[in-house]
């Protein structure tokens, strides 16, 4: 599955701070270690100050070296790591030694990668770790965190072992005369059946939901011409600023439409359009905002109080009628200007005057989030696994027919599928490409 | 010296890498470590795996806890690290909840000042590990590394013990009869002065010839105008851009004019000044190219191959001439056009063609810098240590003539503020706010 190399790579961000690490990872680990120390020997998990020196005994840095030795790491490989000095330049140059000594530089996810062959972690702790690094919020953290510990993985475990209960009595019945099984065992596996249809749909239903809480929620703003769409998004994008304009290794585009609200991350759906068209209704036309809608997980419909309530409005609010399950905030903007907007065509709305700040609208977006994350619901975190639950869901749909009709070979046949499906989310094993891709994706040095 | 509150601080970079440090530093640190993580001890230096929990005892994260018992930490104090799963948010979140059980935000330093007051580091150390973790090139670490080994706090030791040795005769000849004394005291120490002032000297004179292996070497370009100067240097600056551009931490006035060359960084003096008024000898005058010349560590002066050597070219001759002891490289620009230039004009110089890379060049500044810095001579590594310097070599100039002239109160009296201006070198013993700046320059988390 990978060369037996021994590795490489600066584990931390590149930048500056007080410690970097160094990561080797591989059978000449620990040789490489003593040679680059002068040590003779390390302890395992014993944490030892030493010095770094180069091939010509120049003394690098001072560094505090752990060794975790084969199966007890991180890759089930031995690892020595060197806590080196921060900055720049060193842990460039003790990776340089090291490269010296016969290891090659990691590729990006290799040490995961390698974790995962040699079974110290399965796929879906991988993806949470991978995720978990980019992740820019607290609640986003504590979700992966869930997986991290395994969630996803009992869960996977649980149904492949009813899918497996059926399959087995399946196949026994169709060996064997129907007599030698408990009578009932059909109506078992069709409950059986149910159950886990109703669990795999919630599950894909709650994480559709909680997408956001790992890439950010999505917000839109929708309003007729000059009714402040783009002052709003202003405010929002002002919002707590500071707060995520610090984060190093995000793109200037996120940093431009993302804000953290609460414990949340969100990001303004459509950034452009509501800056440079003033007007999403009468220029892009009622097609984009239905699609800005569905696309959007919080809508915010901008009315103005100091206009009448036009036709334009009317075709907004009969959108939001049509969207009654999405989360829509009515806004009646410009409150502090003479009113004119008939308020019985808004029913519960917020008002926004323009010279306060927009404090009653980041609080009604907060409890909306608050109530839609802070719950127990298993979420899958990833393309790749929503599409595994959706493959088994779709597998098992189509194995209800042939279990009434008694067409148990069909029957066993698309259950074995759904197992294919599910079990491929903790350990694919037939899909090399994939895990390249997957592991590709991680950042260089994890 | 400062509160004793315990304190904490990431300690790696911010950004997106596969691990980050959070570092904790005090009285409570064990007791903290244990909440968040809910184990009941820590052997010390024994690396151990353990999840991280919020108040609501939600999981944070998975991490690596390492707890280094007092004295035996960074700071003397106790210490315990999580290695974290890296990005911007997890190692905040764990922030936030030490926070929560009474720790406080490290200020700038303050790890380092810890440590500094509980005699774990003396001041040649720390401005050691502050530099280091700003060094960009594998010279400039290895250089800093001898200083953080205490090569500089050697070499006080040995100058405090003989000016204590001087001082200790002189005053014991002050008040006994000069008959006790052995018969050549005064020789031997006019003998131990001549030996410190040479010391001092060549320190002071090797610290400034090495000033660019910490902050880059200074580069000028000279020549008249249209001489092809603002084209050189950006060839230069685009010369290895690579490895300079994706360092990050620097400023982009740093990254524009600072480029690696073989294991050096050189900065261009004056970029601004070459790159619009095309002429530093005609616009800016003869005197601002002796500033150019006197500022820089090597000058670049350039000659066109196509052109007569003009009064011009003759101007920048004489500069060279008056400057012998600097190194200057000539260069004859333009060389794959027709022949102008009496060559005879310049004795030994490089050409450089219109269409080929400046590789030769190049060489020969590489050289010129290996040469200048492949050395075993110490270095001072900041103003403050050469200024100490100075003020010791002040005072013991001063000691002489007193000496001599046997009046050996005003002897003693310069020798002993020659101990305090050496001795303030590792360990100044009345200078608070000296050590507020100082440990105030320091990254967070140092």
């Amino acid at each position: 599955m990978f060369d037996d190399a021994t590795i490489v790579a600066i584990a931390t961000a590149n930048g500056i701070g007080s410690i970097s690490i160094v990561r080797i990872s591989g059978v000449n680990a620990l040789e490489i270690a003593k040679k680059i120390s002068k040590k003779n020997t390390f302890q395992p998990r014993l944490a030892t100050l030493s010095y770094i020196y180069d091939e010509n005994n120049e003394t690098i840095d001072e560094a505090i070296v752990l060794y975790f030795k084969a199966p007890f790491s991180f890759t089930g490989e031995d690892v020595v790591e060197f806590q080196c000095h921060g900055g720049v330049a060193i842990a460039n140059i003790i990776v340089d030694e090291v490269l010296k000594y016969g290891a090659r530089l990691a590729n990006p996810g290799e040490f995961s990668k390698r974790a995962f062959f040699n079974n110290k972690i399965d796929l879906t702790k991988a993806e949470a770790i991978s995720k978990i690094i980019e992740a820019r919020s607290a609640d986003a953290v504590k979700l992966l965190a869930r997986q991290l510990k395994g969630e996803l993985t009992n869960f996977v475990n649980e149904i492949r072992e009813d899918l497996l209960f059926m399959l087995a009595y399946t196949e026994v019945s169709i060996d064997y005369a129907e007599e030698d099984l408990p009578s009932d065992i059909f109506d078992q596996i069709e409950n059986k059946i149910q159950k886990i249809i109703l669990k795999l749909s919630n599950t894909l239903e709650a994480s559709r939901r909680r997408e956001g809480m790992i890439e950010g929620f999505k917000v839109a703003i929708i309003g007729k011409p000059n009714v402040g769409k783009s002052s709003l998004l202003n405010k929002l994008l002002n919002y707590d600023r500071a707060i995520i304009s610090d984060i190093a290794g995000t793109t200037r585009d996120t940093i431009e439409e993302s804000v953290r609200i609460g414990t949340h991350i969100i990001k303004i759906v459509d950034t452009a359009g509501i800056r440079t068209a003033s007007d999403i209704i009468e220029k892009i036309g009622i097609e984009k905002s239905i699609q800005t809608i569905n696309e959007a997980d919080i809508v915010i419909a901008l009315f103005d109080n100091s206009k009448i309530c036009d036709d334009e409005d009317k075709k907004i609010l009969e959108l939001i009628n049509e969207n009654l399950n999405k989360e829509i905030i009515k806004v009646l903007n410009k409150s502090d200007l003479e009113n004119k907007f008939d308020k019985s065509n808004l029913m519960d709305f917020i008002e926004l005057s323009t010279k306060e700040d927009i404090n009653p609208l980041i609080k009604k977006v907060e409890n909306f989030l608050d109530s839609n994350t802070h719950s127990d619901e298993m979420t899958l975190i990833s393309k790749r696994q929503v599409t595994s639950v959706e493959d088994t869901l779709y597998n098992i749909n189509l194995a209800k027919e042939p279990l009434v009709s008694g067409e148990l070979e069909f029957f066993a046949h698309f259950i074995t599928e759904a197992l294919g499906n599910i079990s491929s989310i903790t350990r694919p094993y037939e899909n090399d490409e994939m895990l390249d891709v997957m592991f590709g994706e991680f950042c260089l040095g994890k």
